[in-house]
């Protein structure tokens, strides 16, 4: 456990970035590095710390996303879950069949995924690292967001706020277990 | 000052309720409530405690809102602002026209509005109470979010959290100020 608790904010729209060496390593720890042959720049941005952060599951990882099409953090989540990490994920019903939306190919990965049947929204835009890390604010996950938008992501790690979240998540969970549908 | 700061988390969808008496009160402290005559319960509910936090505002509200279309949020707005509060107004410049956009009214009533000029969309949902508390997640101020979304609102009152938010305001602020509008 780390000494002090992470407390951090990232704003966005963030430079495009290559994410390609933090993925190689979460997938093979100290393997030697091999350069990637796109051009896009690595290093320190927005997205890149929220890619790093998620890698920090060891595990489980709960996420609760209105959108998501951003293919960068689809395979962060996909190597999670081939690495053992316990992935579940809450989505909105008319958002995830969605032109580019990377929630088919995350089902076929075999990841578990459950989606609301409302004509409300499930607009949370969070995602909780381990139970101890709650990762949340206006951003979808989407590559127009990351890259365009002006959006927030707070990085709490707080008992009290992660156990709120944690479960709102759980609640939802069981809400949309796809035992209870209506078929109506 | 409150001796302990506040940490709260607020979800919703909200019961729908009726704000005159937290209104009535904020415009005449201790003036004798006089009952609303509308159908909707008063009481305890996510958006109650959100207009709450709002009217505890004594000096400044300063709000970057993606979409704010909620009359209700509006006239608690509208309410600080007759009273004396610096209120300044950062929105999306593509939403700010919708139908049941609150933005023309806030104009009206003498609000600083600011907006975007970019194809990006301006997509915080945050407001900082009196350069100390941030209330920011992803509801943005609509009525259909309030009533019918999953959502969630956080409330920090940490001097961390609340200086990058205000920090990213200022920027904001400065950045979309009309006498930097390019005209193409």
């Amino acid at each position: 456990r780390r000494a002090r608790p992470v407390r951090e904010v990232l704003f966005f729209p963030s430079r495009p970035c290559c994410i390609e060496a933090l993925l190689a390593e979460a997938a093979e720890p100290g393997a030697p590095a091999r350069p990637c042959p796109c051009p896009l720049p690595s290093g320190d941005t927005a997205l890149s710390r929220l890619v790093r952060r998620l890698l920090s599951a060891r595990r489980s990882l709960d996420l609760c996303l209105f959108s998501f099409s951003c293919p960068q953090l689809a395979r962060a989540v996909q190597l999670l879950h081939r690495r053992g990490v316990r992935v579940r994920l809450v989505t909105d019903a008319q958002y995830m069949g969605l032109h580019g939306s990377q929630i088919g190919r995350l089902r076929h990965a075999g990841i578990q995924v459950r989606h609301d049947q409302h004509s409300g929204y499930m607009h949370h835009k969070f995602a909780i690292v381990d139970r101890r890390m709650l990762i949340t604010g206006s951003l979808n996950w989407t590559t127009q967001a990351i890259q365009s938008n002006r959006e927030n992501v707070l990085v709490v790690e707080d008992a009290e706020y992660v156990k709120a979240f944690q479960d709102e998540f759980e609640r939802i969970w069981e809400e949309y277990n796809p035992a209870n549908y209506r078929f109506f």
